[in-house]
């Protein structure tokens, strides 16, 4: 038996930006979420969006200090910002941080008498229910890796606790997500690479996952089929457009996939790892530990059948055993140019192993409670070993 | 570009119903929509769905008129039926006449001043925006043919108009919907074959449909795919309870594809027969016009290559050319046992020909508009005298 639940509505392809203000908003002002980058604003994103919005005849406010791993000040920040500005919806802007923020401040504005920590779980997050449902939100995504426009999940981080925690339940899918892979033209190789491998485990994860059912199934396939058709073509020329609209959809099929499925403990350890040295790009830890990571599930003889499928997906149509995904997986890594990641470029230490796998378990037990075969801290500590450098 | 919405919640798998209690429900008393047959009473299905409300401290009245091609007159009677006894949510438990009339149920209840009619188009129909949003709707579905629990779509008909009519937008999806296979154990053969060639049109209809898109194209094939492998097993032997768990999941994915993708004009020919015979089953109606439809547009050269892979999903694993998915269609019909539908069994005559086309045209002309090729009414009296017998 399985549930299944996705509301958001999405406008998915070239020019859906442009569509916008046709759309139905939940409201008649929004905040806009976007990092304390410069991309945004002189990539021209921002304006093409406000120009929507004043099409639309709502009003809007800019909240811009999200960091790459967003933290819970920036949540309450930005819902204080919502409430004092008279804003009634959010609208995210850019990659899963802003859109990941854009979820949780939309929580905190609801709520303004609370800490957006009183709701987190995690170590030290309060666990409570939010009394009040959370703003609408609007996402609109400039990256293809998290896949939170289509899902309920919003990943806030604690620096001082090192806590990066996956926050979500069912009123904070987006009700409305605008995904047009011409915003993702200019998004350098590196980042499409590490926001493409995103994606990817996103799906790998979910087909893994014990609570896997047939339609999160066959987005998971889809999705790793895309990846694995456009992900290096995406990162080689960032103006193909066949290449981006691959990725994209593979990336919002993903978080289909998230929302119906979910991820398993390579999440849960990277999490680990960003939220030691929070200027490692997400994508890139999972990339760093991948290849150990499911040697690992595979040595335990997790699901032979469904590796060959996923290697059959990305690319090695003969596959015939479980190890044919690792080749796979390594291949990919070499044709996006990122199969060289050390971990030590970003301020990890050996040392640091026991600490990761012990706030890996402590954060996001859950995650390992659906493995396809027990995954535990000793075997968690020697594949962060074999993956280091 | 395309554009994405299937909001309804589901819990697909052997035993669904028995955690309807556990579920979150839109309201406090429900009025629960059944057919005028006995076997909702008979077979338990009612004593099973009220104890579930029970359980949920939900109250519950029954309207227990619906047949097979459900009719204005009962939706207006059982939304004035809502109203006078406090219902504030509708639950449409049975076959997709039972759920249809639900949705349409819950419009008319909410909208009291209005006749249903007011709301449809066709040729009669009024046209008109309801003034207030449907009740809530939760399905309960008994077979598997009109993917409804995953759609916003009612079929109603006005008989003296010999209208038969989809009605639906944004707001008639039902909330919450339960796919339990069990519930289908007892469907007779003939009608397990009837309902599954409608699950199956479904995903072939919105496979061809110019507004196809690669989510709606995900689910159709993977559809296509569960009918080939399941259809026939679960007519010969209905407790087959593998093939009835494949054909209930080709249905719900045939829901997805009607809310992101659409029927296109064998669903407006079909229509126009059992209009003017309301005794023929749909899905009989489907099959007898099937192969002479399929003909007719692979003649016109429409998209050769999905013809190949609707084939190829449909269990002909050498398709090489369209024409291998018209044996395969005919392979199906012959396992299924529904290969000799005779339509003047059904009280149409060879006569009647231009009206039925005409009336396809004037009531569904929407549908021949997503043709992959245009379907001229010559090419359509043409094949329904090609399918009369």
């Amino acid at each position: 038996m399985f549930k299944y639940y996705m509301p958001t509505r999405f406008l998915f392809g070239e020019g859906a930006l442009e569509k916008l203000h046709r759309q139905k908003l939940p409201g008649s002002k929004a905040l806009i979420v976007i990092s304390s980058g410069k991309s945004m604003r002189s990539g021209g994103y921002l304006d093409r969006l406000t120009a929507q919005l004043e099409k639309a005849g709502v009003g809007w406010e800019v909240y811009d200090k999200i960091m790459p791993n967003p933290i819970v000040e920036h949540v309450n920040e930005g819902g204080r910002r919502a409430v004092d500005t008279g804003c009634d919806f959010i609208v995210g802007l850019g990659g899963g941080s802003s859109i990941d923020s854009a979820k949780a401040i939309a929580v905190k504005a609801a709520n303004p008498e609370h800490d957006f920590w009183d709701f987190a779980e995690g170590t030290t997050g309060g666990r409570q229910t939010p009394p009040n449902d959370p703003l609408p939100v609007v996402a609109v995504t400039t990256t293809a890796g998290t896949g939170t426009e289509t899902d309920p999940w919003a990943v806030i981080s604690k620096n001082e606790t090192k806590e990066k925690l996956g926050y979500g339940y069912d009123k904070t899918f987006p009700v409305l997500s605008i995904v047009d892979p011409e915003l993702m033209a200019t998004v350098p190789p590196e980042l499409t690479a590490y926001q493409g491998f995103d994606a990817l485990f996103h799906s790998t994860e979910c087909y893994l996952n014990k609570i896997a059912n047939p339609i999160s199934d066959l987005f998971c396939l889809d999705a790793i089929s895309n990846i694995g058709r456009y992900l290096a073509r995406a990162v080689k020329d960032g103006s193909d457009k066949e290449a981006r609209e691959g990725v994209a959809l593979a990336n919002t099929e993903a978080g289909f996939t998230q929302s119906i499925s979910g991820c398993i403990s390579e999440h849960a350890i990277e999490h680990a790892l960003s939220a030691y040295s929070p200027k490692l790009p997400h994508g890139a830890g999972l990339i760093a530990i991948s290849l150990a990571y499911y040697e690992t599930l595979i040595g335990k003889g997790a699901c032979p059948d469904r590796f060959i499928k996923m290697a059959v997906a990305l690319g090695k149509e003969d596959a015939a055993s479980p190890e044919d995904f690792l080749d796979a997986l390594a291949c990919l890594q070499r044709d996006c140019g990122v199969d060289d990641i050390r971990l030590s470029d970003y301020g990890i230490a050996e040392s640091d192993i026991p600490g990761l796998t012990a706030n890996a378990y402590d954060n996001m037990g859950r995650m390992f409670a659906c493995d396809p075969a027990e995954i535990t801290p000793e075997d968690t500590s020697a594949l962060l070993k074999k993956s280091y450098k």
